[in-house]
């Protein structure tokens, strides 16, 4: 498959944008990356190294680091958003101001919800930007290990089928298979619900249980996570592919947000493990969200529940571990 | 929920039916222990401990060890089978000549088919000793840490409901949660089949691969699986749930299988792995099953295939993982 060189912009610079950028890189693309901090932006192109979010990659000379916005995304073909979810509506605000070039494609890679709304990703995008073409992107993908070449799979997801093909042709190689979805809010909602589940999977680490139980909290997380996708709309078998499950395993066993779940199992406090890091935990404000929207869609979401509670509630990781493995169930 | 105490027989002497008895023991009930060589039963009887396969877990003293078959058996109410499938008949066909205990339930453990008849578990125990209450238990267990008193859920399957009930509330406790179900073919090849799934994560372990390459894995092979289950006439939902899902999650991160695979990811020859080990690998015999029951069944199993064909015809293990991973496939 030849594949035409495109102009592609990553915006955002988190070690899914970092290695989103790379990616682009390697497949000869025009790739131009920027990130909110000028001043960061700075220390990466002195030291070619994401120091912060992907430490230990090295940043080729040639990928180009462009720190005003509107100059980054000027007649791009493919713009990445791999934007924080609660920064996102700020950063396409910022956006909606320039005429943006007609043929870009944007491609989300946040998995989040808007806590404030309860929106996913591609909502935001079409309130700020209008009837732009859309894709999302999203699937078991550590970026440490894509950044270092690993074979890894991915969906994109996309109303437009010839879109979404558009975008599978232009980011697949033999390292990352990329798969084509039509169900653009299920792909989202799987990306972002993972994340709590996976906090509930690294509270039962930090309390020092084993597979058993985490094989467990999966097999009902999955469950969870499709009842209340079902019910806002979105396709149930998406959630048992590569951008549901899939993800929900990759990230319950190799993840920050159970690192944090982890801590928290250790009896560290929200707070301070919070402050200990750098990186963005988006399960924290998606726990909240997803309890929200299980109340407006009145489903349960018996796991997501309990890591509310221990996040916000103080309720001990003990108890809520206990609570969840003792649930009443007696048919599978 | 009072617990009666019951006449509870354990065959096999691996690691996953001295946990059971260990489990039952600790139930209170009454509890014989067999296996199938009378020279390690006495060295387990003297040394308090399964050296072999369960080692630094204590046996305590009241647990009976009973090296005599037919005593062991005697008027049990419940007999675990915990004995690998490609041996499973031959005790069989010692019970056959027993006068078996009128009101014994029955309970297969083994995770594995009949290489020779590509039969079920379940379906041996029918032919070999007629028609007796008869229930599979699987889900996902890990031996040594269920044996350490570590939560997990597992189930049992009977296609008696009131059958399940009483095994589940005769082995069932806040430790070991079990669901019932109706589906014995489902539970029974989830349990099987996730084992040749996990020699290929191993393999990609063995390769260096992360949870990339392993999430996808997982979530094809669950596919994969519940494609050949239904096929033979078990409920596509079982493969999806505990015993499916579920065992294949903690087998593709923790188990003899994976470590099988692991070891050929490394170069090392199947011969020579089998040879390090005492350890029976059901993943073996079953990925050989598996192939057979596909093409009687007009089903594709690509992972398993490609299994095959590292574990029996010499394919590297490179070469397998390559052709999974660059399977064509656009939509999900």
């Amino acid at each position: 498959m030849k594949r035409p060189k495109l102009a592609v912009t990553v915006l955002g610079d988190g070690g899914w944008g970092t290695t989103l950028a790379l990616h682009a890189h390697r497949l000869r693309h025009n790739v131009r990356w920027w990130g909110a901090f000028p001043d960061y932006l700075a220390l990466i192109s002195r030291r070619r190294q994401n120091i912060r979010y992907l430490p230990g990659v090295a940043i080729p000379p040639a990928l180009r680091i462009v720190p005003d916005l509107c100059k980054a995304v000027e007649s791009a073909d493919i713009i990445i958003l791999a934007i924080p979810s609660q920064h996102m509506r700020k950063v396409l605000a910022r956006l909606s101001k320039f005429r943006l070039p007609a043929q870009a494609h944007f491609v989300s890679v946040a998995k989040g919800l808007e806590l404030e709304s309860l929106k996913r990703m591609s909502e935001l995008i079409m309130e700020e930007l209008g009837k732009v073409s859309l894709a999302v992107l999203s699937g078991p993908n550590i970026a440490a290990e894509i950044a270092r070449g690993y074979p890894a799979s991915s969906v994109v997801a996309c109303a437009k089928s010839a879109d979404a093909r558009f975008i599978q042709s232009a980011l697949m190689n033999e390292r990352l298979r990329l798969y084509t979805s039509k169900d653009v809010a299920g792909v989202e909602l799987g990306g972002a619900l993972k994340n709590p589940i996976a906090i509930a999977a690294g509270i039962g680490d930090g309390l020092g249980f084993g597979p058993n139980t985490k094989a467990a909290l999966i097999t009902r997380g999955v469950v969870e996570i499709a009842r209340l996708g079902k019910a806002m709309g979105a396709g149930e078998d998406t959630f048992r592919g590569l951008s549901g499950l899939g993800d929900l395993i990759t990230t319950c066993f190799s993840g920050r947000n159970r690192w944090l779940g982890e801590q928290l199992g250790k009896g560290h406090s929200l707070k301070s493990v919070l402050a200990s890091t750098p990186m963005v935990m988006e399960g924290v404000s998606t726990a909240k969200a997803a309890v929200a929207l299980a109340r407006r869609h009145k489903v349960e979401l018996p796991i997501i529940e309990q890591v509310c509670a221990v996040l916000f509630r103080n309720r001990s990781p003990q108890k809520a571990l206990h609570i969840l493995m003792t649930r009443t169930g007696k048919d599978e």
